[in-house]
């Protein structure tokens, strides 16, 4: 197909697709006439990866770049696909308050090690859970650290079902898209699905008189 | 405390707690001379509760403003304020594609009549659901469809805790804070869990060679 059907096709506009291009997140057509460039449904597939990611996930073009060229390397690694992807958590800026984040940076450990979890501590994710745990206690909201080890005990059920997913392929740069798409998609549908089900619990407890 | 000593604790500049006072999102200080205004340890808790919202939470200002005058209302109420925080979902754009969207819409409604939840179909976690699941439809990845019933349990079982949190306490205003924090700094915290749980169940079915 030419740009302006693959634009249709897609929904991504002409200049956009071409920015794209000029980026190498999109691969080049195939030119077939010295004006004329065809593209596949390879390239339709790919563009609508990078809005996914984009559009859905939230992610940042740099972000998808760097996650786009882990799936087309040689030998892609899904760890170092994932750890990319990641990258797309909140940035956090601002008040470092020592003291809160010593006392969450120890309850943190507790949990994980009553958990048999072993985390680096220069992990985003133990950062970003240390920072709002910080948050909480400098708020005197401090009954949200009662929740933690719940939320990690079911968070390891959601990380079951997540590896259940990839589990079983042996194309490594499907199991690397499937990876991102399930960790990056899959916030989204957590975070959704979360909100809902808080809305259900309410009304049940409220119907129930409690 | 003066202007001065609210902005090095709270480690949020002078020009931005300026404008923040302007917005009104942070109530004025006490006047106590021609020149001079003092602040209170009330006025640091709330700007820790806005700069945590923003720099972990991730809300854009407007709706933070938008929150706190819910908090503020003489009758707050939890539902209105976690409704504008959930407005902090990531904004859903570009390709719409009617057909794998009537698929995921009929799939997500059979997860969720399965579950005895009802959910408005302008609900924007039902919106945000539908669309990643249309992507994944769009992208060949089907096989993610079969995990969302599992993630929709999950996600009872976290809103359960959630809910949990709030209870008991008769504070309105308190209530919604609680809520309005649990569900935004209670996404980054299950965001950061469930990606390092994910890492845990890897390596250890590695480690158990499969």
């Amino acid at each position: 197909m030419r740009i302006g059907e693959l634009s249709r096709r897609s929904g991504v506009s002409v200049p956009t697709i071409k920015y794209y291009l000029r980026e190498k997140m999109l691969p080049e057509g195939e030119r077939i006439a010295a004006n004329q460039v065809r593209y596949s449904e390879e390239h339709l597939r790919r563009l609508r990866l990078i809005r996914s990611l984009i559009d859905v996930g939230g992610l940042p073009v740099p972000t998808v770049r760097e996650v786009l060229a882990e799936i087309d390397a040689s030998q892609p690694s899904v760890h170092h696909a994932v750890a990319l992807a990641h990258r797309g958590l909140p940035v956090l800026t601002g008040e470092r308050s020592d003291e809160p984040r010593e006392e969450a940076r120890r309850y943190v450990e507790s949990v994980f090690a009553a958990r048999g979890w072993t985390v680096p501590e220069d992990h985003p994710g133990f950062t970003a859970l240390v920072e709002a745990l910080a948050r909480m206690s400098l708020l005197n909201q401090r009954g949200f650290f009662e929740c933690v080890g719940r939320y990690a005990e079911l968070a390891e059920a959601i990380a079951e079902v997540d590896i259940d997913l990839i589990s079983g392929h042996t194309d490594v740069a499907d199991v690397v898209e499937k990876a991102v798409l399930g960790t990056v998609l899959g916030d989204v549908v957590i975070t959704a699905l979360r909100r809902i089900a808080q809305e259900q619990v309410f009304n049940r407890r409220m119907a129930q008189g409690g």
